[in-house]
């Protein structure tokens, strides 16, 4: 069911020729009769912004915060593609719109895929129409699919949170990184909520879940997170009850993205604590996760933690050698900043598991944050080294 | 001669016995005669500096500027090991003193190898009166490859200026980033000059060329470039005669290191033109240059330019998607922040060589920049992924 869990919703998934081989590449999520609700989305903030999101900040505003409908393609980004790319996503929207009998303005639109390769509108006319057709509270599961594009699984989730629901679906592999990742995710909610209350709980679970993943430290240019209140289960029963579901909801997808990793072999949990503040936490957190070099010696197992003291001496926050202590799995193998005597079987044993552990406490302040990443492996490079 | 090709210096390079196999680990370069002259170094600015870099750094501040040798042991970086490793730093300059005849403090330290591996000093012991008994104007090659940690080829170089000689050696070959690298330096001149003036010098010629050079975004802890200045050929005409000559030095180590990047199958220079400023043009080049996706592109051959325009618009400087152009070897790919038109050939008989050229104007303003860097290949993650 996923983003059709929450009462009021419908979506379906189809493949309309923009992937070669007839691979799902288009999906469809949609208020149950066409009518606009609360929205609230965060975009990448990355300055090469793709014409979809472009359009979508554009309606977004336009609306005050509404929409009734979300339309999504994969296989092409649809950016970096000039005024034809903008054109084609605002076409979309206004294909959608005739459809559900909507305002263009109510309909957001995303992409994901290549960058750079102009999107053909003709297999969006022709499947836009089809999609409507489609529309069901059945079709969740077709529209995760239709939005992947190098993930190996669908990324959906539900979350029941008393009286009112929070349904998502994702998509991500590579190109994570705060803030936040080659992602795009939908989520629906039947609690009835403001735009603008809407909106700060949507931040902040962002902030708490895609925004805390790094697999490759590149910020990609099509990121948005989407959520959609149809109200039909009344409000919720205090302000942070929606707060917390889409939290949690966002926080299984994120994870979701991060085992699914492109060539990943593991799973990895970076805890900075000690440090002088928060911000210099996750900096230095960030450091070590996105570090080419620790993350090849975590594909290897190897319990080489000078490089993790060596990332966070060059991380640009407050740091002092003789304080810092490195673990793995909480076994601490650096104490002072010199080798500490530990069980190596322990941290081999730890190294040679899918989900690992790395701890640093800096010994400063009372900073701590965590960043989730992956390893890097001949599979990544495989996976990007060629994209035709 | 490299190190020795300017007069009044002599090296020497042995195994001591801190590499497994009886490797060379150990090199002396020293001034002939053991007086001290004028010095001066750039070291790394990673606050987990090593114990031989806090003593070499000591050692300067104390004589004003002067040195009568450096001390080089490749196997063990000595970083991340508490006060013992101060000990061994400071031991072996001790040593290094004795045998010369000068002042412990007229002695500079260097180490590179892996970081957290508590160095023993007996090796150190009876390696290092064998090495000053080995000083000669022949040592220089020893010396240079007793420095090599994954490098597979010597770093040397000799350059001729008028009346006065400038020569090195150098070791690096991962953990190479801005500022400055896994990479040690030993620059010797017979030119005479002050320590402040050498300095400025050092300085400006490191500016220009390790500075420039980012492999994988890593700071190392050990990074040192030292040069000494004999004074046995004069002065030089001008003020910038020797700096220019020392900048000559070290582009050319700068370069082979970078041709010798791990596992690197391509060269690839990334310059930025049309920024804002020459600052952001150097931080829109670095990313990327380090950016692992771009890395792999330029591994497969790939023209994907996509992930070029990504990583400027996330570089955090000033950005304007539609005015972006980029240009592998000359060749204009993406013009406006759009497809352009091009031969595909050209591009793709570009993208094959060993030494490739990455072009991107911002249209904005008139800052330029240029980083060299290599591709990410399975070769870096083999390297990299276990260290014993």
């Amino acid at each position: 069911m996923s983003v059709t869990a929450a009462g009021g919703f419908v979506a379906a998934g189809t493949a309309c020729g923009i992937k070669p081989a007839g691979r799902p590449d288009l999906a469809l999520v949609a208020v149950d009769g066409g009518r606009p609700v609360p929205a609230a989305a965060v975009f990448t903030t990355n300055r090469a912004a793709a014409a979809p999101v472009q359009v979508s900040r554009r309606h977004l505003a336009a609306t005050g915060g509404r929409a009734a409908a979300v339309i999504v393609n994969s296989g092409n980004a649809n950016a970096a593609t000039g005024p034809a790319g903008l054109a084609v996503a605002a076409g979309t929207c206004d294909r959608v719109a005739a459809g559900l009998g909507c305002r263009p303005e109510e309909v957001l639109v995303c992409s994901t895929g290549l960058i750079g390769i102009p999107l053909d509108p003709a297999p969006l006319a022709a499947g836009v129409p089809a999609l409507v057709a489609a529309l069901s509270a059945g079709g969740a599961a077709r529209a995760a699919t239709a939005i992947l594009t190098t993930d190996t699984v669908a990324k959906e989730v539900v979350v029941r949170a008393g009286a009112f629901t929070v349904g998502g679906m994702a998509k991500g592999a590579a190109m994570l990184a705060p803030d936040m990742a080659t992602m795009l995710a939908v989520l629906t909610t039947d609690a009835a909520a403001e735009p603008e209350a809407l909106g700060d709980a949507l931040r902040r679970a962002v902030a708490g879940s895609f925004n805390q993943l790094t697999v490759d430290g590149s910020t990609s240019t099509n990121d948005t997170v989407v959520v959609l209140a149809s109200g039909v289960a009344g409000s919720p029963a205090g302000p942070d009850e929606l707060a917390g579901a889409l939290a949690d909801a966002c926080a299984s997808l994120a994870l979701q993205m991060a085992a699914d990793a492109e060539g990943a072999t593991k799973l990895v949990r970076v805890e900075v604590t000690g440090a002088a503040s928060h911000a210099e936490a996750a900096r230095a957190a960030r450091a070590v996760a996105e570090s080419q070099l620790v993350k090849c010696s975590l594909f290897g197992g190897d319990p080489y933690w000078g490089r993790v003291v060596s990332e966070l001496g060059s991380a640009g926050v407050a740091f002092e050698l003789d304080r810092v202590s490195v673990a793995y799995g909480g076994t601490v193998v650096c104490r002072q900043g010199a080798p500490a005597a530990h069980d190596a079987e322990a941290v081999a044993a730890h190294l040679a598991r899918r989900q690992v552990a790395v701890t640093a406490d800096l010994g400063l302040g009372p900073g701590r944050a965590a960043v989730t990443t992956a390893d890097l492996t001949p599979g990544y490079i495989d996976e990007n080294m060629r994209t035709s």
